[in-house]
């Protein structure tokens, strides 16, 4: 816990935000939190900012006093993005939450920071577009872009990497820019949209996107198929995208986590290594698509090809899916999730996978394995009891070897979740000690006085 | 032209480099032009490394005496790229043309940056994969990276932002790094592959690249179609692009152009706008993809759908459409062609072409208009009598119009050709000033000698 704010900047803050600018305990906690196994660490005081010129006052204040700034969105990050590691003021951008200007003639939305996905698609609704970018959680598209993060939908449509046009980011010194403009593709200049695009708040404060929308299909169908392994499950999804059948998902789910969503989502899905698909396309193509996935998943013993072909059906599947991470954590009462987010050229996936059984076997926690395969990303759950020090230091230690394995195969030790504060001890490995010496140059030019978000994505340096 | 090398830094080069270092006129020449309408600027020498280490060694020891280093592909710049506006040593890689590693399960490969375009397909055949970026030059892929290049097939494949798996960039103080793993999409810090995507060799040198592949379609289908106006062909495009009908390519040529590529490529199309198109996918949803597009041309009057389904005839199609820059310029005598480059939001298109042949008609210029249509990208080649000192100051005039005109549409100044010399003073308005501080802060940050290609992207301060 760290102390309370200087005593000035309180009150310059109190003055200009009233009752937006709060330092109550259950409000401090609450934003101090995320959906991590990490304890919370509450900032000092939490602001809600209501434009971008405002967000630019607090950051200009803040800034005098060396006061961090930790940008807040919807609190369903995984990896300790919130937590006030070195306190400061939480800037909660829930209220950021207008649809500035929907353009489909376009297929484009500028949206403020705040704006959520579902809360994006219901505003899409008659226009015969939608933003395809899923990570599960309900998370602020601002929230989304900090922390490049995907989904299910990748596969197809890519992470938010490629769904954001421009960014209207607040820089460490006050000052307001914008990345980029409305043009589909540009040549034009170092691409500032990117550079904050996974940049987790600790180089700028995004308030604002323009996000590429995508045509509603005109067929949509989607499928549960069961095998009699895992293997046979990741062969199937390896070949899938070897041939380019352009499925718009493909997940795959342990018996374990099948399990874990019968209980919880009651569905009566059979309890087996288990891929979703979803195919979007014509009716023709679709079926064309499906034809394909069948005979390539029956070449692996694939079983109960069962369709969900109304919307309601296909609803309740995903919510499922989506549902899977609570689903897991009902597994074990009590339980903290310690979640991995490996993500490996498809090539490797197989060996990966198989090596990781192996060693969960090995380990005897327990931990369900679900991901977004078609991308080579698949995450852990690793179920722990927090008051249990040395299964947590053993699940640790697994994770550990886990992002370390993906790294050898020339993975990455997070594919969608971000770094945080848990993924910061694999960067050197993944990028080597001089692309981690330019992000802290990067770090440095940007905010120099390190008030934006410290202590994440960056390893301490010694 | 500036002066010869500091004769210490020659003799190092000399002693180390032996032929490879090269001072002759001739050779220097050759290295300071590109295909754009600006007079040669050479440099004082010119280098071939080999290998990614060679780079780096003198990369170190032209630092120690200040020279600048221009990174040196193909020569296919069309925006002044390679001219050495402040001397120095030309980085001529195209001895680094090797292919490192192809993996068709991975539907990646890995290439030194001297590999071209062709030279990858030519490699990649009989895999099932092709690369598709394609900017009608016979670029490197380097210097495409480094331009962030697109081209015809970037409204269904993307751009080189999209293409770029990984790259090894050799840094300003001799250092090298590799920009991120193989893994297809992760979140794992900041996003150093786009930061030198794009960069023109101001803040690295690119000397390996993984890039993305993807499968050969089972099915192409090429069309021509010839519209009653410039506005019907683009009322077209409009359309396809907002019913997301996944065109491979969809090209607008003026009346102008057409002229000039009947003349060049002794082809037989009617002189009228036109549009070129591409479908890929399977047999069904080529046949699909056409007759939506046919029955959105039949609604715009286009005519003489004429369909080039054997590959010989595609291939001489759109080999007629790469050869329209050289066919443009034989449409004069000695002419010289100043590019524009434009790009905006589609639905902005009609207007930005209708207001710039309103202009062009009041200029009296000379200047057939092409483009890459389906993701809002046209250019004008203003053919200039390089003697004529009045017509060059009215085609600059008519380009800065027309990309002050794009800008003001929400557009940019450059699509896919980059910034180099001649867009560099539209930056400002495109991006503003404090966009533009923070790309000079990323220069300062990543070259403080500024002997990255200096004088390129960032304008003059004063």
């Amino acid at each position: 816990m760290h102390g309370a704010l200087p005593s000035l900047l309180s009150e310059q803050l109190a003055q200009r935000f009233g009752a937006r600018f709060c330092v109550a305990a259950s409000v401090c906690l609450a934003h101090g939190r995320d959906e991590s196994s990490y304890p919370p660490q509450p900032p000092s005081a939490v602001l809600y900012p209501e434009t971008t010129a405002e967000v630019a006052e607090i950051v200009r204040l803040c800034r005098a006093h060396r006061v961090p700034l930790i940008p807040y969105g919807a609190g369903t990050s995984l990896e300790g993005h919130l937590l006030a590691v070195r306190g400061g003021v939480s800037l909660d951008l829930s209220r950021m939450n207008r649809i500035l200007a929907l353009r489909p003639e376009d297929l484009d939305v500028t949206v403020e920071a705040g704006v959520t996905r579902k809360q994006l698609n219901a505003a899409l609704r008659g226009t015969g577009l939608f933003f395809p970018i899923d990570p599960g959680a309900d998370a602020t598209l601002g929230g989304m872009a900090a922390t490049r993060a995907s989904g299910t939908h990748a596969v197809r449509y890519g992470t938010m990497r490629e769904a954001v046009i421009n960014a209207t980011v607040v820089l460490a010194d006050g000052r307001t820019i914008k990345t980029a403009s409305r043009a589909k593709k540009s040549a034009a200049g170092y691409d500032l949209t990117r550079l904050f695009i996974g940049s987790e708040g600790t180089l700028g404060i995004i308030t604002e996107l323009t996000l590429r929308l995508h045509p509603l299909p005109e067929a949509i169908a989607s499928a549960v198929v069961a095998f009699p392994s895992i293997e046979a499950a990741v062969e199937t999804v390896i070949e899938t995208i070897q041939m380019g059948v352009p499925v718009a998902r493909i997940e795959l789910l342990d018996a374990l986590s099948i399990h874990a969503i019968n209980r919880y989502s009651k569905t009566q899905l059979r309890e087996a290594p288990t891929l979703f698909f979803e195919l979007h396309g014509s009716p023709t193509t679709v079926q064309e698509q499906t034809q394909a996935l069948r005979t390539l998943a029956d070449a692996h013993e694939g079983a109960d090809f069962a369709w969900a072909d109304r919307p309601e059906d296909r609803s309740r599947l995903w919510q499922a899916r989506h549902d899977a991470y609570f689903a897991c954590l009902n597994l074990r009462p009590n339980a903290r999730a310690l979640t991995t987010d490996v993500c490996v050229p498809i090539s490797r996936l197989a060996a990966c996978i198989r090596e990781t059984q192996r060693d969960l076997e090995e380990s005897g926690l327990m931990a369900p394995l679900l991901g977004h395969v078609g991308d080579g990303n698949f995450h852990l759950l690793l179920l722990v009891s927090p008051d249990d020090e040395a299964e947590l230091t053993r699940a640790r230690a697994l994770a550990s070897r886990l992002a370390q394995r993906a790294v050898r195969m020339e993975g990455t030790c997070t594919g969608e979740h971000g770094v945080g504060l848990g993924k910061r001890q694999y960067l050197y490995e993944e990028f080597g000690a001089d692309a981690m010496a330019l992000m802290r140059t990067l770090k440095i030019a940007l905010d120099p006085d390190e008030i934006l978000n410290p202590g994440k994505i960056l390893p301490d340096f010694p």
